[in-house]
């Protein structure tokens, strides 16, 4: 078994960088906190003996030596940096319990066939720069490496340029790697696994996403002296196609989701009719035939409704992936360290995206996945026990022990 | 008659002090550029003769003395500050008339009995420090100064520590004035005058406001993995009242207007649900019946609303007066004035609110109106002609004669 209070106080220390408002975290990718914790993640898996690359991508790669170098490593590996307003565990926990393992397998003398290493994905969140699990996505060759770096936060800052300004653009070329295995452990970020009771979700498949970015264009009046009916209000726009997508989900309800969280008004004047309104509706679901559906009823009916407000609708998709199977070997080598060890279980479909998701396209890859209080996530409420925490970081233990081949 | 080439050339000239990005001005109260724009105003003042006085509001008065000193003046007055995307003439036509009032009659050697008073009124727009027409609703008594000092724009700065930080913030008690007579010229910022093709709108009565800042809170969840039956979706509050101040103005239009310019989203990320939207509602009418139905209707529906979808509301008036109904004689003598000069005219309501309408709670007051193209205001596009322009200053010009007595 891991150190649970080891891990636990990892998590606590990484959780000082970036602190947020309401006792949660604010590290956003290739921000300086999101530096400062790269730097302290790479201090402790150094002491633990690692080694050390980066991509071109941020990404950073710690390697565990084993008995036969030669073979293709097991990798481990999920996020550090956070929403604007994130929880301590998100992504945070997969790569800690990454460490943790090492340092487990350090103290119990074990010696692998296979290499171990470790890994942080840069930008999985995609709130500063979208999409979400940018650099993973690149790594698996799904997402242009220049299409990535031309990215731009609000202000306008490039996720080339703040990569470079942050001192962790590496040499290495993403993806230039063989993988045997790869096991990301997180939080579920849902209610279900609390719900039922279990400790630990078997990740079976993901949802798949499309982020579709709108932009309404009416016209900029002034509130108080343009009659109602000369008026072509893109905040109605706004108000009409949120209802929108919501009904859309609620259609495919439990099997899909859907959501605008992210809203730019302009010129935002108390008095003057919205000009433009730019917002990105979020659908999900683990059937692709439901999420192709959702994104094409939408697409379908927002230029009417726009056009009958006499708006202009315009839209791109700045983010998607399909519903991913995982490997079904490495699904039944987790359940089985989940048996061996006690712990209950349940397989399970991961609501939110992940590196994982990605690197499932060029290697075998499973997800392990525990309680989180309330099914709260992207929210600095967020809460895990340190039990729960380390009973996912011994499965994933043994099923990265078991894979590496002791 | 008015020299209309230099009235013309002095608005260009302004307009060059905080361009915008169309065409227009961002020019906002206590800006930088809102401080030049002052400096640029006073010197032309001072270069026609006339003595300057600014209050601890940093409202600017230009003296032009009249030959009985001891008369209560003439104020003419407007405002110089603009919306984030605004036009060259909101407010700042009225401003430069006024001097250009002062400069014709010089060049013509009139003498007048009362004393001129060219006004800049601080913060009219109320875009950047809610509510609009600030500083004269301080002047005017119905505003405490303490409370406009506290006001706060959207990066906290408050009205008070800018106003100084500027260099504007005067000495003299606000509202320490006798006013025999104020006139505000004013494009229209709405349609009626150019579709009805009359050169010159007298205002009879405004529109009353009130500015209502909602607050609807929900959860912040994540997007992907929070089944819908969970969520606590404010962007739906804020979707829901959007379409509720639409339903309430229309049931009273063309007697009233409403809607929503301005909305704050948190923390605005594309994969957390919204957790909280603030936003303002515009409501407006010349009838102060309709004006509290619509605000109460609102009022009293929108809690109902958010509860059905989990989400608390929660308000604050932040801006609001009650229509105004301008002096009978002054309103005469301004019709007078356009009969008398040739220019097709026709009384009218004003849609948007003015310093106008507080100075006319402590003063008689009345204003004049040009068309503009479009009935387009609060948008960077919007456009009069040098002929509009120079035809209301003309109007002013013998209004204010007849006023200050020759
Ligand atoms: N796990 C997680 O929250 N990833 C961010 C991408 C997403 O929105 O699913
Ligand atoms: N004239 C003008 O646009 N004033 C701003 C206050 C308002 O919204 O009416």
């Amino acid at each position: 078994k891991v150190d649970g209070d080891r891990l636990w106080n990892s998590l606590m220390e990484m959780a000082k960088i970036g602190p947020g408002i309401a006792g949660g975290n604010n590290r956003q990718a290739l921000t300086d906190e999101d530096g400062q914790g790269r730097r302290l993640f790479q201090s402790w898996a150094e002491d633990a003996g690692m080694v050390m690359s980066v991509d071109q991508m941020g990404n950073m790669f710690f390697r565990h030596e084993g008995t036969e170098p030669s073979l293709d490593p097991v990798y481990i590996g999920s996020h550090l940096d956070t929403q604007p307003t994130g929880g301590k565990y998100d992504g945070v926990l997969g790569v800690l319990a990454g460490l943790e393992v090492i340092r487990a397998i350090r103290d119990m003398g074990i010696r692998t066939r296979r290499p171990i290493v470790v890994t942080n994905w840069t930008n999985e969140e995609g709130t500063r720069f979208a999409p979400a699990m940018l650099a993973s996505g690149v790594f698996a060759g799904v997402i242009d490496q220049d299409f990535a770096y031309g990215r731009k936060d609000a202000k306008g800052a490039s996720f080339g340029d703040e990569l470079t300004r942050i001192g962790w653009r590496g040499d290495e070329k993403p993806g230039d790697r063989k993988i045997h295995a790869m096991f990301e452990y997180h939080i579920e970020q849902g209610p279900i696994l609390e719900a039922e009771g279990r400790e630990i979700g078997v990740v079976t498949h993901g949802q798949g996403l499309r982020w579709i970015e709108c932009t309404v264009t009416g016209k900029g009046q002034h509130t108080g002296s343009t009659p109602m009916r000369m008026r072509r209000n893109a905040g109605r726009g706004l108000a009409q196609l949120t209802e929108l997508a919501h009904e859309i989900a609620m259609k495919h309800q439990p099997d899909a989701v859907g959501a605008i969280g992210h809203i730019d008004v302009y010129p935002n004047s108390r008095n003057i009719i919205a000009e433009k309104v730019v917002f990105t509706v979020d659908f999900r679901s683990h059937l692709l035939p439901v999420l192709l559906d959702m994104a094409q009823e939408f697409l379908h009916r927002a230029p009417d409704i726009c056009a009958a407000l006499g708006c202009e609708f315009d839209s791109q998709i700045v983010g998607q992936f399909d519903p991913p199977a995982f490997d079904p070997t490495l699904v039944g080598t987790v359940r089985r360290a989940a048996e061996r060890l006690g712990y209950s279980h349940m397989d399970i479909v991961s609501g939110a995206g992940h590196d994982a998701c990605w690197v499932n396209k060029v290697a075998p890859t499973v997800m392990i996945m525990c309680p989180c209080v309330d099914g709260l996530s992207h929210n600095e409420a967020e809460e895990i026990s340190p039990e729960w925490a380390a009973a996912g970081a011994d499965v994933l233990l043994h099923a990265v022990l078991e894979t590496a081949e002791v």
